[in-house]
């Protein structure tokens, strides 16, 4: 099938540059000497996640532990899920999944170190647990080196948990400094910091400057977006994801609607100049969405398309479209290799 | 099961409200003769379209084909797309639909005429159509009544085809002007205007100043949300949908992050302060979002949620948060009463 016959707005997946995006980043890293541990919140997609193993990613990262159990039932064995796990249903669906699968996890308060510690004890499994640090994402974390080591210890001192390093999003200036430090606290407690978790991808390829991080987590990479266009980080030729639009009404001259707009696109904006790009037509601007309508402005353009044309465009941020699409669709030279459920979406618990 | 066993982030409907908004439109358009149209894209869920109909709802509205399908399946058989259909494939779905329910479509452009009278045409079925016209909203539609009148005639004349009135998306000032200019174009072919759609929650309650307008199409009210509350439409006493978050981390005294970003609220932001009201703190302010991170700045409040607490979150657009649930909990007094599926959540084509 080709893929000016599938209805839209469709969710395409350049499998060439997808299979690029992924071996770049893992070469990076292995000169590097850095894991590689991707986060699935982009594609949410088992195939993909298997690929990035394949090419010899460590692991994965999760955000949601939904997202882990769809990952871990497709064979996926070793996943950090970065993030607070609280509450006794859900400590519950973790202990059944620590017996599957590696896993382990992130905290940045002892409110979530004893919820951890207690169901993990109670089910007789052991449970790696990373510190969270802000290392100047300024989103959760523990503020300071003194903090992140007075939480190792309780971790190491925790029934069930085993300390596993730590963690930080993204990885910038202020990363190394701060886990000098805490590595120094915890030394005098003979406490051992051999893994510290970097992420991000607009500044992936400074990955390797943060020379304490062991391993790195990217997920935006693998598909790409308007995002990593403005931060350069990656080239329009490795944008993997696009949506297929069909121009469903031209009320005006200038005035143009697609049938995509906020529930096919998110409204993330990211401070970029209109809803995103399209291919075509680069000089025309998504000025607004509404739920199921793009607002496009085709007046600077030198020609502007007809009702019932097909527009490609590359979305502010791939990783809120894809959560919106029940199915990408891998395309090979213009025809249509493989159909993918979304299979972690909506996996919000 | 109580509410507060339910992991977050959760989806909840206060079935009383629901009861409430879905009675009290009903009534009011009742008492002014307009019709009832209410668009599912706000809830997705056939139960409470069929709520709307056994309070009076003439039939309901979609936007997108596969919305339809959805409730055609679940017995709903009356049915408005108010939505320019194109596509070969497309189309064969309409028909099909067609044959199983009393579809009705709208259309602002020959093209898109042409292509549901060469579908109904082969098929050998009747398709109402309605004439989108722009009266200020500024999206898709014709834009003056003489176009309007040019497409009613083209309309009338295409086989498979019943010219079946005008659709305007908000109805509101302009709309009484454009219809009339419209009928009088129109009285002169001998066709007649017997049905006029306005739509829109935020003026709901001014529908019956639009005197041309025999029907009305109103998504959000059911829900409420904060851009109800900001523009006035609605009381906080009847926003029926909350999103019930967990607070995952304390980072530091002012700083409390939810376990809910952009991909459980989207990022739609209504020219609103922050993304969200949180019940139990109104005075704070969830200031940014990460994808699966409420960033919330209590600062302001006399007292600030410990790391483990839930609080309840009144979100910026309901439509667009029932849309990334793949199901919302009905709630009454407190007691789980119904799971719903979003049954029609991503249907995009």
């Amino acid at each position: 099938m080709r893929i000016d016959e599938l209805e839209t707005p469709v969710a395409m997946v350049d499998l060439a540059r997808l299979e690029h995006n992924i071996a770049r980043l893992q070469a990076y890293l292995d000169e590097r000497g850095i894991a590689n541990r991707p986060h699935i919140k982009t594609h949410k997609i088992p195939e993909i996640a298997h690929m990035q193993l394949a090419a010899g990613a460590v692991g994965v990262t999760c955000q949601k532990l939904g997202e882990a159990e769809i990952m871990a039932q497709a064979g996926v064995n070793n996943i950090l899920i970065t993030y607070n796990l609280l509450g006794t249903t859900r400590l519950e669906r973790l202990v059944r999944l620590r017996r599957r699968a590696e896993v382990s996890v992130t905290a940045d308060s002892v409110t979530v170190v004893r919820g951890l510690s207690a169901a993990m004890g109670v089910a007789g499994v052991v449970l790696e647990v990373l510190v969270e640090c802000d290392t100047g994402g300024q989103r959760a974390g523990v503020q300071t080196p003194a903090a992140a080591a007075e939480l190792a210890r309780q971790i190491s001192a925790a029934p069930g948990l085993r300390f596993g390093g730590l963690m930080t999003y993204p990885s910038g200036p202020n990363t190394d400094p701060f886990v000098r430090e805490t590595k120094a606290l915890l030394a005098a407690d003979g406490i051992a910091v051999t893994r510290v978790s970097g992420g991000g991808s607009p500044r992936m390829w400074q990955a390797h400057e943060c020379r304490e991080v062991t391993e790195h987590r990217a997920g935006t990479y693998v598909y790409g977006d308007r995002h990593m266009l403005a931060v350069g980080a990656m080239t329009l030729d490795e944008c993997a994801l696009s949506v297929h639009c069909t121009v469903v009404s031209r009320p005006t001259a200038a005035r143009g609607i697609l049938d995509g707009g906020s529930k096919t696109f998110s409204s993330d904006l990211f401070n970029l100049d209109g809803y995103g790009l399209i291919l075509e037509y680069p000089a025309a601007r998504i000025y607004s969405f509404s739920e199921e309508h793009g607002h496009v402005d085709f007046g600077a353009c030198p020609s502007a398309p007809e009702v019932g044309e097909r527009v490609t465009v590359i979305p502010n941020h791939a990783c809120v479209v894809s959560n919106l699409f029940n199915h990408v669709v891998g395309v090979r030279d213009g025809e249509v290799e493989v159909i993918w459920p979304v299979a972690a979406r909506g996996m919000l618990t």
